[in-house]
């Protein structure tokens, strides 16, 4: 901060004339482009027509474009977005005091509207797109709540319908979250369930399994392409909802650029990657630009674990083996995080866009365990009072890591963290950290091999 | 708005440095004082001393003092506000449109925070007030658990100690609540308990009783006096609490003010009156001033009606007859609310302010049937993107009444209301009225007699 800046305040808010009016594609600025979607039939690149059964036809345009460096985000959406955005940034005063650091934390809170998270961003614009393309509803997955929650608010805005297909542990830990989309009129399902054919199959083949990310999807595919007048949405992990989450760093970049502050520290939690690559997408083409020198942190959780673990390959993105197949850091489609593992984070693969970042050395990856993350959360909500998702809690626990390695080091360092949502959905597993009930659990080298052998081999 | 005014936006935001810097006591523009409270012995006027076993020192002479016009808000609170300060004024463009109507209509959103509600405002006041005293902690009542969890954060913040006495049915009813508090190192006791001597009392004589806000205020008072180094806290009803939550209002009043915006209808939700009181301080003081000519609206549950079926009388505040008497709008100190009653708004009695400024006429007073309530709930969520909370939303109901009114009539008004919080820990009555299984109660004429006639006999 140069001496004749004005001091930071608390909490530094865009004006509504300040926000973006286009998202930006990090895609234009990757010298080496994520690797395409492949059929899984033929390995041979998806074309948009045969994405049109399963997606809407402009969200399979936003899909497969490497090229556009800005998407103008259409005047509806941009309404919507100002029923909630800007999002704050948030100079983090009071958790820097209480390490006794000299580095400066900003977080960008994404959790001040009732879906509770980053998610309603990419779910406005999804539902936008199908109501503009005639849709009668759309289908999707949800893991911990989040998604599920986000897209049933954005399809009754639009009056579409609304199927959910939600991770059976999350349903069961999570009843309220049900509810909350039954108040935006949406239909939700434990999966696997018995409603698909690929539900009655991972049923059978796997009975009691608690469910994963992999199989809502393949039930959700198949409900959409079996259900005349709807198409799939997705959450995260796909090019198109890292474009829509770029309104996040966007906004953060131009807080930050209100102030004359420059990160040395970007830090994001990292499940499909949504949040991640929505966060860094500005300060990411500096970085490979040469305009910005900062390190970019992907975190994950140690039970599921794609980045830190897997391997770089092409792979089903789903349990049911329906989807195109993605190149990426992947665990294997037929990972399933062990049931103690709270809250989202499950995907066994990440983004394609991130996974050619990490791989090209533009984006270190740390994995955390889950009791080190919830003493994180918990600290932070002491003295930030926000009770924050056991998700944003991942990227809390390394931004409280590196400030305390600035105390060690005297180093005023800048770091930015994106605080994608708030806790108040997760407060059983809140209730079994108090009670002293949580446990950590890493998958065993054995435990992955496996699942990693099942790849698919692409010629 | 004059033509020459700016378009407003969705969200009106001060700046941190357009904060209130201090309260603003209604109590000096009024031309009736509010009557002063009665020691329950002698039927005298409480003296400050009288007081201090039960009360913190300086939160008595804010309780007592009617002619001070402004009490500036130390510093330290100031920068606790900062943390979820200013809160939005939100113009409702998207229920304007789904209303059709010409009305203009805004909601101060007080429910960003995660105690989830306005309570924090004061909350954190009695906190700083109870740790300059050098006291080790504080005791408290909690209906629907907004007020306990605020308190929690704030005495987290300052390093005190917390004990919550909630009403049995809230404890229930919302399992959650208590983990939040918990998060934040409270200690939460169901109410009535084992735990003081009125507890055991009114379990002997009212057996299988859910509770209410009077037996828990009862049983809190009693800990704080038999407790060295402990004092009472209170959420509501307090002059002390409507002053602290005048910072709603002097924040509403700026933001309208920058927009040259001049309310015809100010409407809250009335239990005790802390979030109405906060909210119509200003525009209350200028209706006195002849200034402003706007309807000023209480509204409150039909199944617990002090303004509009109770009486105006002197009457114990709490079920255990132990706390001062206060002249107030009244349904007696023994009623209870019916359980099927959801969140809060359960308080037998009305602030002393607030009822003498509705016996002078200077205020209105509505009831309303909760089903209705939970009706304009869900309207209001699919429109405007936040689950209120049933207590905010008698409000949404009668802004919405209002807002259809001027349909018929083509007039543009401007409707300010108060959106207290969110509904996140409310879902199972969300989930009754989903299923059809919310009921409505409206107490007999029988029993609000029976429950009035117990009012104390005051020379």
């Amino acid at each position: 901060m140069s001496s004749t800046s004005p001091k930071i305040p608390y909490k530094i808010y865009l004006e509504e004339s300040e926000m973006p009016k286009a998202w930006y594609n990090i895609r234009h600025a990757m010298k080496n482009k994520p690797a395409p979607l492949l059929n899984p039939g033929t390995h041979q690149p998806m074309q948009a027509e045969e994405l049109e059964p399963v997606f809407c036809k402009e969200l399979i345009a936003q899909e497969l474009d490497n090229d556009t460096e800005y998407f103008e985000i259409p005047q509806e959406i941009r309404d919507f977005y100002r029923m909630y955005r800007p999002s704050p940034l948030v100079r983090a005063y009071c958790l820097e005091e209480a390490l006794d650091t000299p580095a400066h934390i900003y977080y960008k809170f994404e959790g001040n509207n009732t879906s509770g998270s980053h998610k309603l961003n990419s779910a406005i614009a999804q539902a936008y797109y199908a109501k503009k393309q005639g849709l009668k509803g759309v289908t999707t997955e949800t893991g911990a709540g989040q998604w599920g929650t986000a897209l049933s608010m954005a399809c009754s805005y639009f009056g579409l319908d609304c199927k959910v297909y939600m991770v059976k542990v999350s349903y069961e830990q999570k009843p309220f979250r049900r509810e909350v989309m039954r108040v935006y009129g949406a239909d939700v399902t434990p999966s696997p369930s018995e409603t698909t054919q690929i539900g009655r199959k991972i049923l059978a083949d796997h009975p009691g399994t608690t469910g994963s990310l992999g199989c809502a999807i393949s039930e959700a595919v198949e409900a959409a392409v079996s259900t005349p007048g709807y198409r799939y949405v997705l959450g995260s992990v796909l090019n198109q909802v890292l474009l829509h989450q770029s309104v996040i760093g966007l906004e953060t970049e131009a807080a930050l650029a209100k102030y004359d502050i420059v990160p040395d520290i970007i830090i994001g939690c990292a499940g499909g990657g949504s949040n991640l690559g929505g966060l860094i997408a500005p300060f990411m083409r500096d970085k490979i630009n040469g305009k910005l020198d900062a390190r970019i942190i992907a975190v994950e959780p140690a039970s599921c674990p794609s980045l830190t673990r897997g391997v770089y390959a092409y792979d089903f993105c789903d349990t049911g083996m329906v989807c195109p197949l993605a190149k990426m850091y992947t665990l294997g489609s037929g990972f399933i995080p062990s049931p103690n593992h709270a809250g989202g984070l499950r995907y066994h693969g990440m983004s394609s866009v991130l996974s050619q970042l990490y791989d090209d050395g533009l984006m270190e990856a740390v994995s955390v365990e889950q009791t080190s993350v919830f003493e994180a959360a918990e600290r932070f909500a002491r003295v930030e009072g926000i009770l924050p998702a056991p998700e944003s809690s991942h990227a809390i626990k390394v931004a409280i890591d590196e400030a305390l390695k600035c105390k060690e080091t005297g180093e005023e360092k800048n770091i930015v963290f994106g605080l994608t949502g708030t806790g108040y959905f997760d407060l059983v597993a809140y209730e079994k950290f108090h009670n002293g009930e949580m446990t950590d659990y890493v998958p065993s080298d054995a435990d992955l091999q496996k699942s990693i052998s099942q790849l698919p081999v692409i010629d």
